[in-house]
């Protein structure tokens, strides 16, 4: 990043935005790395809070946030989990079942804490500004605030994996989430030992990155 | 946010979390701002590359981008944008509509570009590791890459304003987007003359935000 005439006048400083850019690039989708131990009640808080101030269409802030450390209910949704990695993998060829074998797709259970990220489409009343057109824009704020989380936990030195093997009618049970409300994420929330550099669907051969330059049109799609 | 031993050991150093948190809470959704000067295309490329280091299900990375100079063509989407706003504010109840008569909803025309958000959803092909139970989840994934741009803007010194008062099918034509790919947000962006502190649609008395308290629960939803 050409921040170098910054990085000059500031000597040790960190420029803010090689800041940010360095949480980016070092933000994992962690599986394998937590390692449980409690996080403070301020840490939890500030991650929160980061998340909470997403942009959100005519500012309707529709997420919530359910955090669940009851070991009891995440052995529960653990084990609703592995089932639909099972009726994913019964659906694989058999090639890429050799390779799915080898991927672990949550960390449930030794993650310190699961935060549950709901959807409620009916926050903000009759006349969302914005919305008229496209009612998902309410359902893309929720994601905005999930990234925003997640870049703040990066931050914080901690991890986070979202799991989505699951029904959304299970998680909606499970934590008594009310109709109109809609489940969104399952993160798994905690200290990690360490954050691996590459992808674990790269590391372990399921698929590799696309180049930047392919995804960039100008003026128009086929340009 | 508590980083006062980190900060008395680094002096003037900004530490990279108080850095985080510093460009979530000056993002601002922009309108009015904008000043239509040129963005070197490095520091473009830059705000793309973080778009581009979003998560995404089975690392499917189902968006792309499409840059829009073309004065035009930005001035045709505003003309329909513009249509829309009168739909929108048709129905509103009264008082309501003379709030929403003094907001700006878009800088299609005052910012630098427009960029144009899309997602593939056969992007990553037959099995996509993560989607089976919930196929949103690849629709979640390029807002995600949404929320990555934002913030490299915003820590950019830009800003970006989402535009969502248009049909989806308008902007497709317009963009010569094919079938299967979906139009997910236009984002007015470029140099700004500042960032408001306060979101407009709160300045405007919209609607206020909601406290953070009242969006975490313990456990489960009821608590």
């Amino acid at each position: 990043m050409p921040e170098t005439a910054e990085s000059e006048v500031l000597g040790h400083t960190t420029p803010p935005t090689a800041a940010l850019y360095d949480v980016i690039a070092r933000r994992r989708d962690v599986r394998a790395e937590f390692t449980g131990e409690e996080v403070g009640e301020d840490r939890l808080l500030r991650v929160l809070d980061a998340a909470h101030r997403a942009p959100s269409v005519g500012m309707s802030q529709p997420w919530d946030f359910v955090v669940v450390r009851d070991p009891a209910v995440r052995r529960t949704f653990r084990d609703h989990v592995a089932t639909e990695r099972e009726t994913f993998a019964a659906s694989l060829p058999e090639e890429r079942r050799g390779t799915f074998a080898t991927i672990k797709v949550e960390g449930i259970c030794e993650s310190s804490m699961g935060v549950v990220v709901t959807h409620d489409q009916a926050r903000g009343g009759a006349h969302v500004l914005g919305r008229h057109a496209i009612a998902d824009t309410g359902l893309f704020s929720t994601v905005l605030a999930i990234q925003n989380l997640w870049l703040a936990a990066t931050a914080e030195g901690l991890g986070v994996g979202w799991v989505s093997f699951y029904r959304e009618e299970f998680l909606r049970d499970l934590l008594a989430i009310p109709e109109g409300v809609r489940p969104i994420a399952w993160l798994c929330l905690g200290t990690v030992s360490h954050l691996e550099t590459v992808p674990d669907l790269e590391r372990h051969g399921w698929r590799a990155r696309r180049p930047l330059a392919e995804a960039i049109h100008h003026e128009s799609w086929s340009t």
